[in-house]
């Protein structure tokens, strides 16, 4: 089926360079690392290589490279590793973060949720005036999922500096569509392999060695007994991969999404001029969510679903009643809006001839359906 | 190279027939069953129907089947959802049973561990006897990883059933070698992928649906909003097929395995007369843990490895000095004897010439070091 994808922010095609490397893995012969015979020597030394990648794309130590199962359980690790003190955040996070601070909040955790506005990401006043004697993390996300503004990390990395706290990033929508600022105030970083053509089931959390972190996972010694379990050589020899891609070609990336989101936002915007931008402030190359006022946003996507554009709604269907998103709603955009937008992100394998066509079709169906 | 793997309890090769399912659900286009669009909810199919294999293995409804990472976390999400009241266990679980409950310990939680000796298992008479007004949860291995000695399933649960108290089985180290006896009063039961010819990265947490589980992994509503995260869809279709070729051949599985196994022993036996098998219990048909008197199992596991035969060593190494193995040690096995012992753990891949060759090897070699 000749469909066009615009949906990267849920998750990405797999590379085919990632894919060979997954399956080349996959054709070994039986590899625990932790075996002590040869053929764990030899699985563990195709960890280590893994691992070498991987630290060498944040400039870290391996030991400050934990693989995971993901984003969330990379998120979580990091979340439930705190203290009873108190963090700063934000209401617009992603659920894994926001969820997993609403479920901490019940057992004594702190958390102040800073105001957004119509920006769409925290400001550096509101964190700094936020700062309390017992704050022990600042939580934020690099860029935001839904509508893909950017967090001010130099400022803020400044901030976390300046004061002494923990800076945690949830750096998921962010990884794989524009380089990642390494500012060293940075603590800890979540990535999921799958948002950026590598593997589901495998992300990482970088986390500073000089960070005391508590496992989530007990039982084996396995990366550094910060994360027991088997290795999931596959898929880590598979994110390894993804991240040496980006090392070679995030720069072209970015000005590939850069150049077909801007293409994209400029021409429906001249078919359709009520369309409206969601998130004013600076945002990440591939995401634009938008607002087709007075357009049933759910309505437009199976529209479009049917046509073979494939985006997302900017709403959670909960217990089959519709509610308006949460991120959009935190932004104080109001509901009819909030539910008249859509959310498309853009891939690297996405070419300007899907552009042009998913312009026309876009702009044809909201006509058809104002 | 033309090795010998004889350590299928650490981990398997996986069976081609996964592996294809595996390549093909890679090849898939991008897939994440949440998204709302064709590809979302195709994708949303395939995790349906694999769920319902795997379900369908343990008379269970998909609902009581969680798609984890892998045995450990599965492990950690039942045992980290207790509260802090009391548990029986014993001290020869897996570490990912016994260093959680010990960091459980930490934070309020009870335990009772069980005395096991020579037998390698505990008793149903010790179980009866350690339950307390408070005791939550029976938390017991059905095989042991080292020794292969199985738990009296059906008698337990009996107990667990009089008692109206959770059993909890990590079934890691059964799975895939015998037909599991699914005692209705099992309340939870931990899997892993590829310790059965399955995939790496994935296994899964049966739990009974009347039994309430707090997510460890919280975020996302995936998993019956038990376990957050995107869906590993790749492991988990690849680990419904490893079911399902259990479902078809284990019956022939274990005889392969319980054949191979008899041959083994009974040859090195009449080789070696000193030979000790540990484990008076009966045994999972795989599994050989044999102390070898008056050597030093780590200098015979050397040799062995040099001349292909891939095998584990009952002990552990922690920071570089040799501690005897847990396991074996809590069994009453003098240090020496421990220090002697190797686990051999047969395949369903392997074959009975390879058994005949490692007999050789083994005895020669053995006899060599005496």
């Amino acid at each position: 089926m000749n469909f066009i994808y615009l949906d990267n922010n849920a998750t990405t095609a797999i590379d085919p360079r990632v894919f060979q490397t997954m399956v080349q893995e996959l054709k070994e012969p039986p590899s625990n690392p932790s075996s002590v015979h040869t053929l764990g020597k030899n699985a563990k030394q195709r960890l280590i290589h893994a691992k070498l990648k991987i630290s060498s794309f944040f400039k870290a130590k391996p030991e400050e490279i934990i693989c995971t199962s993901g984003g969330t359980e990379s998120i979580n690790l990091f979340l439930r590793g705190l203290d009873s003190g108190h963090i700063i955040t934000t209401a617009i996070d992603h659920s894994s973060v926001y969820k997993t601070i609403q479920t901490l909040e019940k057992k004594g955790l702190q958390a102040t949720y800073l105001p957004v506005g119509p920006w769409g990401a925290p400001l550096k006043e509101h964190i700094e005036a936020a700062i309390r004697p017992n704050t022990q993390a600042l939580v934020f996300s690099a860029a935001n999922a839904e509508t893909g503004v950017k967090l001010e990390i130099e400022a803020i990395g400044d901030i976390a500096q300046k004061y002494d706290i923990p800076l945690f990033i949830d750096a998921i929508a962010w990884i794989g569509k524009e380089p990642f600022p390494m500012h060293p105030a940075i603590t800890a970083i979540a990535v999921a392999g799958h948002k950026f053509h590598g593997p589901k089931g495998v992300g990482i959390l970088f986390v500073k060695s000089s960070f005391k972190l508590p496992p989530l996972l007990t039982g084996g010694n396995q990366e550094y007994q910060k994360r027991a379990g088997t290795e999931n050589l596959a898929a880590i020899v598979g994110l390894a991969k993804a991240f040496d891609i980006l090392k070679e070609e995030q720069t072209t990336i970015t000005q590939h999404l850069s150049d077909l989101r801007f293409h994209f936002e400029h021409n429906l915007q001249k078919l359709l001029p009520d369309l409206q931008i969601n998130g004013e402030g600076p945002r990440i190359a591939n995401t634009s969510n938008l607002a087709f006022p007075g357009i049933d946003g759910e309505t437009l996507l199976i529209q479009l679903d049917r046509l073979g554009i494939y985006a997302s709604h900017g709403s959670a269907c909960a217990s089959g009643s519709l509610e308006p998103s949460r991120v959009l709603t935190h932004m104080g955009i109001p509901h009819k809006i909030a539910a008249s937008s859509l959310r498309f992100s853009i891939g690297k394998f996405n070419t300007k001839e899907e552009i042009d066509r998913a312009i026309d079709i876009i702009a044809s169906t909201v006509q058809k359906l104002s």
